[in-house]
């Protein structure tokens, strides 16, 4: 079968083999309903303990503290929606570069009489300090600036900034979907410098689809969003997808054991990439901010991102252009935008994201495409201009 | 390793080898984003988008108006929660009996500004006629009646209720998640009678745990209770759960194949069972209703059921007291109670649920069992009386 390398793990990753085994078990014979009261439910329960275990461990958290939800983009509703709903109304405030999945709950609380505010960020992707103090001024209830974004890569200094706003009297929250694994967490540390709570996703860490957390300190008050049998302490109800959940464990404790040198690994490729584009006269958005180790986001004048991507997946090599995650919606790219980038320079956006998976060939052999596939959309420009 | 023999299907069923198999290739490689646009997205789509087609040929109705959620919880209250955003507040009207996961939900409302109306059921777990016609007197806009309860296996008149409940303005929901199975469900037929939405779930139907589906007229709106990237026609965010929604698809169609023979063959082993119940001296509740062709819920007098759900347990055989989705609460049954059953006898409940895997040898030796056991509660009762 026709196998393309890979180059999207900010969309999704591989499961890793050990992952898969741990969850196989629990997809043969009768994998029991974890709240039932036999032999049968005990079994689902305790691996489902285990592995918020795992999860807990992976990120410095207490297992207490680990909510698990179907995926990170309902961990991030629960979060803006269910703080809210135990708050009066008043003033919600999220980076402009959030993902859709915090920028539209967010938005939905207008109707509720919620302000929303969006935190303005500096051409490289970083939050505006200014701007930052300016809403501070505001007195939010809620902040949420995610740890690094999943276009660009830009790491946020969410510790001074999650300080600054709980402060100010906000619950604060980071959307690490994309750190988790790339980056070591320590959500005791985060905790002690003022962040509220914090979303990761097992699908982004080599884990499967269906799992996710939000860790959340216990002094913030959450209204449920699926609200039912009282499962997740009442915050999360629903029958437990239970090899999920295992796999979520695994692949967390994987995660972390792995992280130093995964960071390292992939900085080092990452580099490699980048002066292959550099070369080719790409031009690397918030090329001067702190970014993740894995990320590469690009434009090439001249050169349309959508088309780009079909001509290399032809090619062999999956890619993304714009927000692999919400391309439903083919409009550019609200995170370039937001940093200032015109319009005609964010249709050319492409994305490549490393991950375990790939070496120095990959990388050699993603330089070679591109260089030919530009090649002749240059030509094909020439011509028909 | 210690298998007890499983009788407990209405908590969940065990994976079917062919949806099982059907899942694998998706655990097994890389399983792209379905939003991604290359190879791998694409393979992701054309899974998804052939699930729902089964999903939606093994119900009756069209695939655009299947909406894929992570369980039957999340499905219930997409549709409670999800309508009444789209409505000025009035009058919800839900089941007295329904599921945690439908009334919690409505009960939510409340602090929006909705009425909540519990509908009153008979001593045999049937919607109570005189009060439902008193609820269509309050002109409600929401009725959620589940087609049949996952305690008793009492199945409604939902296209009747549903009829009169539209022709007084309501939009109209029914929780099918206890049928889909055991037996047949049509939604053109129930959405012609008057019923706007239904929920069905996988893992009720020996598919996988986390995913399920919300079934919806078109003309209902929605809003999203997981907001985000746009999946799901903009009503449900989040990367796709590509092999539970595969094997959610297989399950359905097999449950649909085999549904006529399922049922048929249930109700010969549960009549078995039941008679076997009564020589034993158990009333069995709602017996005088139209029920579930799989589900028995008994009560012996002076014994408490959580006691005999665990000496059964160690004996050998997985049944459930109470409803066991919700056995976090051990509060005697809502349902019980709406029935108007004495808490001394609710708490003697004990529910037996049958499954595919359940032949005539499973219920023999479950009666035995229970003959042993409860002769034993019995003479340890007279002995400490
Ligand atoms: C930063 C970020 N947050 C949240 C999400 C949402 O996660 P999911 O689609 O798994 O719900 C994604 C990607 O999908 C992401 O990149
Ligand atoms: C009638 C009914 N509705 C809804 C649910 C909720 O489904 P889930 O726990 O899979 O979310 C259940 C059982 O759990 C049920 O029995």
């Amino acid at each position: 079968m026709f196998a393309p390398v890979y180059l999207d793990h900010n969309a999704t990753t591989p499961l890793d083999p050990a992952v898969r085994a741990a969850m196989l078990p629990w997809l043969d014979g009768l994998c029991g309903n974890a709240s039932s009261r036999h032999e049968y439910g005990r079994r689902a329960r305790q691996a489902i303990d285990e592995a918020r275990q795992r999860v807990a461990a992976a990120l410095g958290a207490h297992p207490t503290e680990v909510l698990f939800t179907s995926g990170g983009s309902e961990a991030n509703n629960l979060f803006v929606k269910g703080a809210a709903a135990s708050l009066r109304p008043g003033v919600v405030a999220v980076s402009a570069i959030e993902h859709p999945c915090v920028l539209k709950p967010a938005a939905q609380l207008v109707r509720q009489g919620w302000t929303l505010r969006e935190i303005a960020v500096d051409g490289a992707g970083r939050i505006d300090d200014a701007d930052f103090a300016a809403v501070l001024q505001l007195k939010p209830k809620l902040v949420s600036v995610m740890l690094a974004n999943n276009e660009t890569g830009v790491v946020q200094d969410v510790a001074a900034l999650a300080a600054a706003a709980r402060a100010a009297g906000a619950w604060t929250h980071s959307d690490a979907v994309q750190v988790f694994g790339k980056l070591p967490i320590d959500f005791r540390t985060l905790n002690a410098a003022g962040l509220h709570a914090l979303t990761v996703s097992a699908h982004k860490i080599n884990g499967p689809k269906g799992a996710a957390a939000l860790l959340v300190d216990k002094r913030i008050e959450l209204q449920p969003q699926i609200a039912g049998g009282g499962h997740e302490r009442g915050l999360r109800s629903g029958t437990e997808n239970v090899p999920t959940i295992v796999g979520f464990g695994v692949a967390a404790e994987l995660a972390a054991q792995r992280v130093a040198q995964t960071a390292a690994r992939l900085a080092a490729l990452k580099d490699s990439l980048e002066r292959g584009l550099t070369e080719l006269g790409a031009s690397i958005f918030a090329v001067d901010a702190r970014r993740l180790p894995n990320t590469s986001y690009f434009a090439i004048a001249g050169i349309d991102g959508e088309t780009l991507v079909g001509k290399l997946d032809r090619e062999g090599f999956a890619v993304a252009s714009g927000a692999a995650c919400s391309s439903a919606n083919p409009e550019p790219s609200h995170v370039l935008r937001a940093m200032g980038v015109a319009p005609e320079i964010a249709r050319g956006a492409v994305r490549v994201s490393l991950g375990n998976d790939n070496g120095d060939a990959d990388v050699e052999q993603f330089i070679n495409a591109l260089r030919v596939t530009v090649g002749r959309l240059q030509g094909l420009t020439a011509v028909t201009a």
